[in-house]
Order: structure tokens, then C-alpha cells, then sequence
């Protein structure tokens, strides 16, 4: 398969396993960019039988991905523009009635035939979260990682389906924390909660996650195929409407005083390496 | 908003945030005294727009609440009473057909559209357990709270929500270990089954709520319902024919036979703040 | 009741609680022996009023139950014998349609009126584990337990009510995780993932349980039925055609090349004692 012209994305391939690795500076941020290449990407694995485990990672040891584009927000041209361009990556793929992009990606992600892996290092907050909440499973480095859902605090909430896949993640009471509270997540506590599989030193988590993505690999793909179906029917998905009703809830909050809080979060520097490193902490400052 | 003539509770708001001390001597008894005032203050808070967020908490470092009243299975007068007195408390909020008091305040406290979070010192069990496990979520003080369900062992079950509740928050394993054992769960172990959201060190529990709580309440009171909505969404309440069930089933074990045990337990120290504090050591030792 | 006639278990009741011993050498593999006297003994106890709790265990500190004899896939007359004996053991016990034996097993001891523990020291593997957690709650010993489902890298899926099962207790991510990586799980990483209720020392394990069943035990029939039902409203078991769907994805995988891969396995050391103490290390040197 050819996963050349996937701005922002790194794929290799080695013994059935896809690694893609996140490398968009200077945030990895689920952009105009990142968004079309993770979905032509997936697109693409689909039919790929060469690939049977796929490991997404970061090159930045800092940021997995900040989150979603503040442009989404304050310039109204930004997500359809990035909508069109996750639309043309992934050809003949629909997006389904009622659902935004990142939507449709994390379902896309979740019906793949193959196994697909999370490695955190870094921080992932927003859009960020929501696209790593998607994948099947993730593992997330001790003293390392850092994951958020800072929505509210923007005066929205998780729209790209990271409402409702935390919910199911986390259970109601742990979930309302971390969205209403928006605070910080690290890998232990993420672990305690189900927010990832395991919380892993730094210093053997690539070799963990390359161990078990190569023996997952060994594995035939009727059978992990077979797995994914079976778990599906004893765990279902929420209805796409469950999803259009977050999606709604989203843009119903979009408005003109939504755009200011968001305007004078990206003067003080949110969006911005060094902003970003305590975001938590910024926010708080101007609110 | 008035919230004075709540009998055994003090309500303080502040910045958005309502702390709610139970303050009624000597157990904490969810008796026909507290439980009126509780519902009372649900349906009062529930259009205080100046509260964005409330904390339950005790004002005796040892008891959170004890359970409910015994005299509810010893006295046929004493739920009838307290549950008149719970319905004048909320005036125009009905008392769902099939529920009793309990149920309904359960389900009135996850209706509310702000957030709910109770800081654990000291024992809940039986109904001040239910009442807190009906909150929106709950953290622990490490090596100072103690909750249970000691139903089972007066020969009946919980029936305040408590035995759905659970089954929720801990899944059908350890509900069941927690309802037939009837063992008395640290704040650790409590994290570990889901039973609250994080152990916290007994020395810092106040001031790490007290900034999640002031953090909440900066999300603007939309967001907070917007969230809550898609959350219950996406992980449903059981149906309320659930509830009715658990209460059916309460009332088909009153027998006779069960008050002679409570009668048994009340004389060997049950409801004294002597036998309260290894109820489960005092119950093993009469039965 | 009489608990004789059943080959590979030893039943001992005490104070309410039957004590069941899995003592059927070298490995305790569900097999034509084990699996008839496993129903056989759940259709007596149904009806043995002495009996409100089970606790069930091994003789063999190694070997909880290896996992399903290996004839089963090698030998087509293994299983329908298994199956024919199975059936004989629990007279008018039907196995319901589209169900195999395993399967119906599990349903019938989650149906069963009383409380049901599993005390895991050793090894529980495949279909060893799939009885494991049918039961309703169990307990490991830190550092001589270990769990695994290792069907996948047999070419087979979990069929005997464990992919349903394994994925309501963990959830998607972490049962795709054992599911697919077929890797040990200890004791600790159990309990962290919901598999086992606690994690336990293995100098106390017994100590625990035994308390633990014994207070159940004084628990009267009647409540824990009660609270049984009650908990399967409130988290309701998958509708028996999920089972279906595993039993159906089992067999479709059936094929003249899986017969091979467990033949190399068998003469590679699979199914003996010395093989099964690093099965994963020995499979993954195979494939």
C-alpha cells in the first residue's frame, strides 16, 4: 500500500505492523492537515492485508497532539475547509448524517479490521484525546504523559466524539470529572480509570508496545476480525445518534462570546509550545 | 436562594459552589429529619442559578451518615412519616409511582443540572452510602472512611437505589461482594472498585475538592447540562422500573422475623456511636 | 445431597459453604471428565438448600485448570463426546439452542441462586479461565496466579462464553488487549483490569475467602436471590444469541490448517505440564 502524500504522518510498515507516527510541528494539532492524512490513512490500512496491528505515536516527545485547530473557533471558514479536505482523502468513505469529521474518524478507526494501538507520550488534550480515546486500546508513559479534555473551559464540550467515548471508557462519575473538571490526567491515574490499559515506565514502553503489537501481529486477521465482531455485540457502540447529539450539543455553544473566550485564550498563549505546557494553569489564569 | 429551615444540614455558597454539611447528631441518621431536608435542598438548589456545583460533606469526622433510621423497619410508622415530611419539603415534585423517598431523592440528585460530589470522612452505609453513591461522584480520605451496604445481613437488601447503584458503578463481580458480603470497604479499595473516584491523603482531601469544585464552577451552567445530557446518553440510568423492582423486593422481605433481628441488633449497640464503629464486628457477633 | 459420582471434584460443605476442588491430574483441563462433573455438580446444588455459597479451587498449587483439552480441536469425536456426557450429568438441564457445552455451563452457573467464588492460585487458561469468570466474583494470589485467554494464536476465538464475558468484565479495551496479545495476566494487573475482584497475598488467600464464604454463608437464601436478581436488571447479561454468535465464529474457524498449528503445538510440549509453565513463551517460539 502506498502511504506516501499523508502530510504530517510518518507510516512504516514491518511485519504486519503500521507503525504511523504524529510528526506536524510544532503541535500536532488535529488540523486542516492532520485530520485529512489520519483519515486517508485509515481509508488506505483498510484494505491493506499486509497490516495487522497498527501503533500510532508521536515524533514530538512533548506533544502526542495538543488538540484540535483554535482556528475551528475563531475563523468560520477553518473546519469546512478541513472537512473538505478529510472528505477528498478519503475517497467514496461518507461521513454519516449528523456527524462532524472527527466523528466520523473515530468510528472509521473503530471499524477497522485491525488492531489499532495508542503509545502516549506527551500531552493529548481535546481533539487530541478524542482521537486517542478511539482507538482500540493505549498504554501511556509514566512521569510522560499528560491527558485533558479543556473544552468546557472554552465554554464548549468534547464534540468529536470524546463526550461519549470517555463515557463509556470511564463510567459516568469518572468521565463528568474529567470533562467538567478539565484538569490534567497522568498516566497513572489514567490507568486507575480505564482512560488507557496500562500506565508504563517511560524507559520500556516502546519495547512493551512493540512486543505486544508484533505477537497481536501473529495473530490471522479472520480471527482478530472474528474478535473485534464478538466484542462489539457484547460491548455495542452507541447509536450514530448518540454522536449526532453530541455534535449538536457542540455547535449549539458556538457563539459570538464562545469566539472571544477563545480569542483571548490564544493571546495569552494557548496554541503556543510554551502555553501548552500547563495549559491547565493558563486557562485558570485568565478565567 | 433561602436555604435555612433545612434541619440538620448548613448550606454555604460560595463563588458558585454550595458546601452542604450534614450536621445531625449523633449519626447522621437518613431519618425523618435529614432525609426531608435533603430533598428539600435538591429541589431548591435546582433553580439556584448562583450554584454550579455542590459538595456534600459531613460535619462529624466520624460518621458521613450511618445508615437510614431503624425505626423504619422496627416502628411501621417511621417511613410513612418521614417520607410525608420528604414530600412537604419539595413541594410539586412528585414521588415516582413504584419508588420509595430514597429512590426518588436518588434519581432528583442525578437530575440535577449542576454537578454533585460528595467528600467522604468517616462511615456511610446502608442509606447514606446510597445517598452518596447517587451523587454525580466522590472521593475518599485514605485511612479514614469506611463505606458499606449491611442490608443483607438484617435479612433485607438496599432499596434506596443502592443495590442498581452499585451494580453500575462496580459492575456485577464486585456488587455482588459488596451487597452479600456486606464487608466495610476502605477509601483504597474504594478507588480500585470504582466506589468513589480517587483515595485521597486525609491531609489534602479538602483542598484538592475545594479546587476541583471552584474549577467547575468557572464551566458556564449550559456547558455543565450539556455535558450531563450527552453523558447520560451515552451511559444511560436504568429505567425506573429497575428502582421499582429493588423496592418491591425490600418489601417482600418485612417480615416479622426480620424485625426480631433488627430488634436484636438495636439491643447489642446497632445506632450507637459506640456499636457504629465496628458495626460489621458487632452484626458477626450477634448472628 | 449427594455430591459422589464426580470424577475430578471433591465436594466438601461446611457452615453453607461448599468447597470445590478441582483434583483431576495432571492439569485439570476441561475435558470429557471434568466438564461432565463441573454440570453435574451445578445441577445438584440448584437444589441443595445446605448450600448458599460455592467456593471453588484447585488441588494443584500450578494449575488452576490448564484449559480445554486440546482433542477438541484434534479429535472431532472429543468434544460431541464431551457433549453427550455433559448432558447426561444434569438430567432435564437442557443446552439451549446454538449453544455449546461451555457455554451453557457458564449460564448455568451464573443463574445458579447462590453466590459463586473462584480462589485462583496457578495457571487459568482458555477455556480454564472462561469457567473462572462465569463465576460470580474471584480472588488471585500476587505472584502464583496467572490468566490468560491464548485462543487467537491457536487460529480460534474464546468460545465457551469467554470473549462475551472477558469483554463485560474489562471492557473493549482491555479485552481486546487479552483477546488478541494472549499474554499472562498476574494477579495485580487482574485486579487493576476488573478480572479479579482483589489481588491477594497468597499467604492470606485462603484466610480471606474463607471468611469472606463464611459471612456470606449467614446471609439467608432468600436475600441473596433477591439481590442476584436485582443485579441482573441493573447490568443484564448479553442475550443468549451473542453466545450464539461466539459459538457460530468458533466453528467457522475450525479448519484443517488450525488441526495443524495445534498439532505442532501438541508436539511441541502444549498440554504438558512442563509446556503449560511458560505456555506463551513456548507458542510464540512455534508460530
Amino acid at each position: 500500500m502506498d502511504y506516501s502524500a499523508l502530510p504530517g504522518l510518518t507510516v512504516d510498515v514491518d511485519g504486519g505492523v503500521a507503525t504511523v507516527t504524529l510528526n506536524h510541528p510544532p503541535l500536532n494539532l488535529m488540523d486542516g492537515v492532520l485530520l485529512p492524512s489520519l483519515r486517508g490513512f485509515v481509508h488506505r490500512v483498510r484494505a491493506d492485508h499486509d497490516v495487522r496491528v497498527v501503533v500510532f505515536q508521536s515524533a514530538d516527545p512533548e506533544f502526542f497532539s495538543a488538540h484540535g485547530d483554535m482556528a475551528y473557533v475563531t475563523d468560520p471558514e477553518a473546519l469546512p475547509a478541513a472537512t473538505r479536505a478529510a472528505v477528498e482523502a478519503a475517497p467514496g468513505a461518507e461521513i454519516p448524517e449528523g456527524l462532524n469529521v472527527l466523528q466520523a474518524l473515530s468510528e472509521e478507526v473503530r471499524m477497522l479490521p485491525q488492531v489499532t494501538i495508542g503509545k502516549l507520550a506527551g500531552f493529548a488534550r481535546g481533539a487530541g484525546n478524542e482521537f486517542l480515546i478511539a482507538l482500540d486500546m493505549r498504554f501511556a508513559a509514566i512521569g510522560a504523559s499528560g491527558q485533558a479534555q479543556p473544552e468546557a473551559h472554552l465554554a464548549i464540550v468534547p464534540g468529536g466524539g470524546g463526550t461519549v467515548n470517555l463515557t463509556r471508557l470511564l463510567g459516568r462519575a469518572r468521565a463528568l470529572e474529567v470533562l467538567v473538571g478539565g484538569q490534567l490526567i497522568d498516566a497513572e491515574t489514567a490507568e486507575r480509570y480505564g482512560l488507557v490499559n496500562r500506565a508504563l515506565p517511560a524507559a520500556t514502553i516502546d519495547e512493551f508496545v512493540d512486543a505486544l503489537a508484533r505477537r497481536m501481529a501473529k495473530v490471522r486477521p479472520e480471527v482478530v476480525a472474528s474478535l473485534k465482531r464478538i466484542v462489539e455485540r457484547a460491548a455495542p457502540a452507541p447509536e450514530l445518534d448518540v454522536y449526532a447529539v453530541e455534535n449538536t450539543a457542540l455547535y449549539d455553544l458556538f457563539t459570538e462570546d464562545m469566539v472571544r473566550i477563545a480569542q483571548r485564550q490564544l493571546e495569552a498563549g494557548v496554541q503556543t509550545r510554551e502555553g501548552e505546557r500547563d495549559l491547565e494553569g493558563l486557562v485558570d489564569s485568565i478565567s
